[in-house]
């Protein structure tokens, strides 16, 4: 059976995009969760994760004889093996719509990411309005965001990005999990959007999980002492 | 004709994946270089971008209505529409493997890129030997680097890292121009492949367009004062 390891549940963002696919799919696999120990050399995470794979990273996708990192070359690869879970908008200009932000969310939204670190079970709302005032980068990448989910959800009228389920809500759920964490201010649109998403089994699936997990990595937590 | 947008071709490490993966597969396109003043709002290169696609970075793909950005999705919708380029590798396994060290290029090797722009026409040797020393994480790209191609190479047997030209070697042409620039030391077989991938015509037309460039752009410069 295809295997896929990943992180925590609460703080591995990369580890939830393919996992909610799969999931949300009903693409069957194993799961193999490696506890975030530390990111340190020698830890016991960067040695499990490095047998594996030379970036020593989650998620990894082991099909067979074959591995495969990165969020994005997985989820092309289970398009490519799966082309009945229809994992790519159908028409050709969305697929490539698509991929562009995907490739988008892949490289960028450097704001986001390093400050407002995925974290599911937390409710950080003074904290999100803080970095909202203090870091442009956060305001921008959520402008960004708005933007970009709000003209998609215009023109395919949803309830997904690009109507039905697809790639691009998978990459885009964790985003989804930070605002609500911390509390950032969205048009009601987009709210309604990010409910819908983590109303579907496969992504519930995974928030349940994450709050069921009850681990608390310091290091994974630059604005709380405990849980 | 398909459009291809790109900034200054000695510092545009981006720009040049796209463009010479077009030339080098024989895939028509008409270029507009979108020079650099300065990556400001209201600088004209950022207004001239913006008014394409929202994120305002080079490269741009526009084919007929279709505005691609990001290099990755404009890599897949040109190996999806020229299935005959066989942009990718053929083998499932080998394609896979392509996506996985292009998408992990694509968000990673944060200290090659941070330390060691683009540069083609400079030469920095004692720069680059003062980066192995001071910068951990320079060092650690470039070992990752030498173990990636490596270990293709040996498995493939060359010339390029899936035997034939495909969308990996187009990924990592910047990288190879960068090694120059920066004197970085890599064992013979590295050095023998970077020259190979830089005497294919698709690479040698960019790099020939760069040198015929001349032009200094102080943002991009940390380390020279002038040509
Ligand atoms: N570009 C990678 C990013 C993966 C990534 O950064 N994963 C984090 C966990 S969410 C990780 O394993 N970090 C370990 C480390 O940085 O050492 C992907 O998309 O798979
Ligand atoms: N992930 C993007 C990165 C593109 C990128 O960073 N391009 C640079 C030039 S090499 C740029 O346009 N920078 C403008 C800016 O940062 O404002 C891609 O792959 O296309």
């Amino acid at each position: 059976m295809t295997k896929l390891y990943i992180g925590n549940k609460n703080y591995s963002s990369w580890s939830m995009r393919p996992w909610v696919l799969m999931k949300q799919a009903g693409i069957p696999f194993d799961e193999v969760v490696l506890r975030f120990d530390s990111f340190d050399a020698g830890s016991q995470f960067k040695d499990a994760i490095g047998a594996l794979n030379p970036v020593a990273k989650v998620p990894v996708l082991v099909d067979g004889g074959l591995v495969i990192w990165d969020t994005l070359a997985i989820a092309e690869y289970l398009a490519e093996t799966h082309p009945d879970k229809k994992l790519w908008p159908q028409a050709a200009a969305d697929r490539a719509r698509a991929r562009s932000i995907c490739a988008e969310m892949h490289s960028g939204f450097g704001g986001l990411r390093g400050h407002c670190g995925m974290n599911i079970e937390a409710s950080l709302p003074e904290v999100g309005a803080r970095l909202l005032r203090e870091q442009p980068e956060v305001k921008s990448d959520l402008e960004r965001i708005v933007q970009m989910w709000g003209d998609l959800l215009a023109q395919h009228g949803g309830p997904m990005l690009f109507g039905g389920f697809t790639i691009a809500d998978a990459y885009f759920a964790p985003v989804g999990t930070r605002i609500k964490t911390y509390g950032l201010p969205v048009p009601a649109a987009i709210t309604a959007y990010i409910e819908r998403v983590q109303a579907l089994p496969g992504v519930k699936a995974w928030i349940d999980d994450a709050l069921a997990e009850k681990d608390f990595l310091a290091f994974e937590e630059p604005y709380r002492s405990g849980r």
